[in-house]
């Protein structure tokens, strides 16, 4: 499985480091033959977003915006792209992580006044585009964990860990995924699928009803909308060893926006690649689930209506599997929680509903 | 450590058995002699919830109510009580666990009509008051997992990994706090103290930059307010270990309370004990830090003022500490983040703030 010596880690990081050295030199370039320094990107307002059948994510288009030392509308922005380019060189070389609001803190002690934190969000999503990978490459976090459980040795590479292995059924709650086991290496799995679950409940679940083995699966708990540590170890799951992938989240527009951010990403990260699992399969609650297992349910919401008509139109959801679910919830007027299965049994969801997706999802 | 062969998990499942036993027993008594069964348990109304100074936590007074399925107002709650203690008897027997949503749904099964999950809810704090015990106790556990890192070494009991052990330093990114790890045995530490931290930012950079060896701690991540299963696991690592704890939070009034609902509990759970661990010390960010650090603030917001003057009130505030830093923070009108110290560098926080406080709090 680990085709050469170098970890997942040090490539990401060259990747970023490679990137870095040539937005530097290329600045060093522009004064040494006298000019203002400036840095050109493509452009990320609204209509410079384009969805793409082919990649199957949004992506951007042709637009470029530039910024320059000798616009005085840019200096400002400018500078503090530089800046952020610098700390984020340091983290990487001295692989400390941070997060974006530790990083808008630290700007302060070089008297890089943001206005706030809004503006080094921003200005951290410039630097994703200019060196194109996600800051999590670059060793900025996000608060929020999910976790992974399954037969799946991994290998660490932070500091103090070089070499330390774990297999990832190690901790019956499920072990967290956070910056070390985002860039840890696949060392070997005997799995032959991945199962992405979007609530703890079911997670513990699943793992209590043994699915891992019964279903031959490593589970991912997405914790809700998955963070992008998480969407990157799914494709990597995925891309790595060549798992399928099937989701589950409740039955509504929200579970089901849910498995789509996981398939086909947001139009947020369309300056970025590899955060996305464009075959990973939606596997339920569908609407049409409410209806065939008879399920306890709720009204849909207003809300929920909106959001329902919102997706119809959006590109992503061109699919025939998507346009029948949409359709069947605004027919049914109803949505349902994964949890609604317990109402044949706690076991009921891994011994019938499971299976029988997972055969349909299969064939 | 362990004083006898039982494991942790087991005597919080006998006290459970005890309980629902004498419950039952109970009921069957009122029947054999030809009257209608019924329950008695403490008032949980506002009137009969009282700060007690003593154990230093909200406790429920004297004043009782009884549920009689002999009255008619009473027989449908009555009847859910004793579904739920049956339902949550087949858990413990079989150590599944279930969320509050689950059981909700489980209900259904038995034709149990809750009208909504917050009536299920509600019967289940009942169960919790009838015999004593915190819901997590009969598996039935919240969504919210936090994380735990840390030279300890547990020894699990769930099925499939009895006697199994792990250190708490395995995992870099920290130990999810699960039913697994909420009821193991601690096998041995060389420990001396816990630092519970409020944001999963700070508490990777504590472990980056190796708090755990340098100040000889368990770092306990509560991810904002600790769920109740971190809040027991905190306690028991207080009592059990002997362990002195530290807690960090951001530096506004949510972040105090942070810190207070881990030492006094709250008002919610006034029929329970051993959630709290009153000896614990709430070491920064003080008000009076953001001062004496100079630290990057914002201004308290008329909700940040309306809450310091309710917490001013609160019994659980009446402490010199306590009342000296809300009116720190009135007299400055300012907040600052954890995050803040970053203005000083990414490490300062773990090579001067932190040596200094906890000091200052074993001084």
């Amino acid at each position: 499985m680990k085709s050469n010596r170098k970890s997942y880690a040090d490539k990401r990081r060259e990747n970023v480091i490679v990137g870095l050295k040539s937005l530097g030199e290329k600045l060093y370039e522009h004064m040494l033959n006298g000019v203002f320094p400036w840095v050109e990107m493509p452009s990320r307002s609204i209509d410079n977003i384009f969805y793409d059948p082919e990649l199957r994510q949004y992506v951007l288009g042709e637009r470029k915006v530039r910024r320059s030392a000798g616009n005085v509308r840019h200096i400002s922005s400018f500078t503090k792209l530089v800046w952020t380019a610098f700390f984020v060189k340091e983290l990487t070389k001295q692989k400390k992580t941070s997060t974006l609001r530790d990083l808008y803190y630290s700007a302060q002690a070089y008297e890089m006044s943001f206005k706030d934190q809004s503006e080094s969000d921003n200005i951290i999503t410039d630097l994703e585009t200019v060196i194109g990978y996600p800051r999590e490459d670059f060793n900025v976090f996000p608060e929020e964990r999910s976790a992974v459980f399954g037969d799946l040795t991994i290998e660490y590479n932070v500091p103090g860990y070089e070499g330390r292995r774990m297999n990832l059924t190690s901790h019956p709650d499920g072990v967290m995924i956070g910056p070390a086991l985002t860039y840890a290496d696949f060392v070997s799995t005997k799995a032959d699928k991945v199962i992405a679950i979007e609530k703890g409940g079911l997670f513990t679940r699943f793992i209590e009803e043994q699915v891992h083995k019964k279903f031959n699966a490593i589970l991912v708990l997405t914790a809700g909308q998955a963070p992008r540590a998480t969407r990157t170890f799914i494709n990597r799951l995925n891309s790595e060893l060549d798992l399928p992938v099937y989701i589950f989240t409740d039955g509504d527009p929200w579970g089901m926006h849910i498995a789509m951010v996981i398939i086909s990403g947001s139009a947020n990260a369309a300056h970025l690649r590899k955060l996305t699992t464009p075959d990973a399969v939606w596997s339920g609650v569908w609407a049409t689930d409410i209806v065939d297992y008879k399920l306890p349910s709720d009204k849909l919401t207003d809300r929920d209506i909106k959001r329902l008509h919102e997706l119809a139109k959006d590109p992503r959801y061109k699919g025939e599997l998507w346009q029948r679910e949409i359709k069947t919830f605004l027919k049914i007027g109803k949505k349902a929680e994964q949890e609604a299965f317990s109402r044949y049994g706690l076991t009921y969801i891994v011994d019938e509903y499971l299976p029988t997706k997972l055969e349909s999802a299969e064939a």
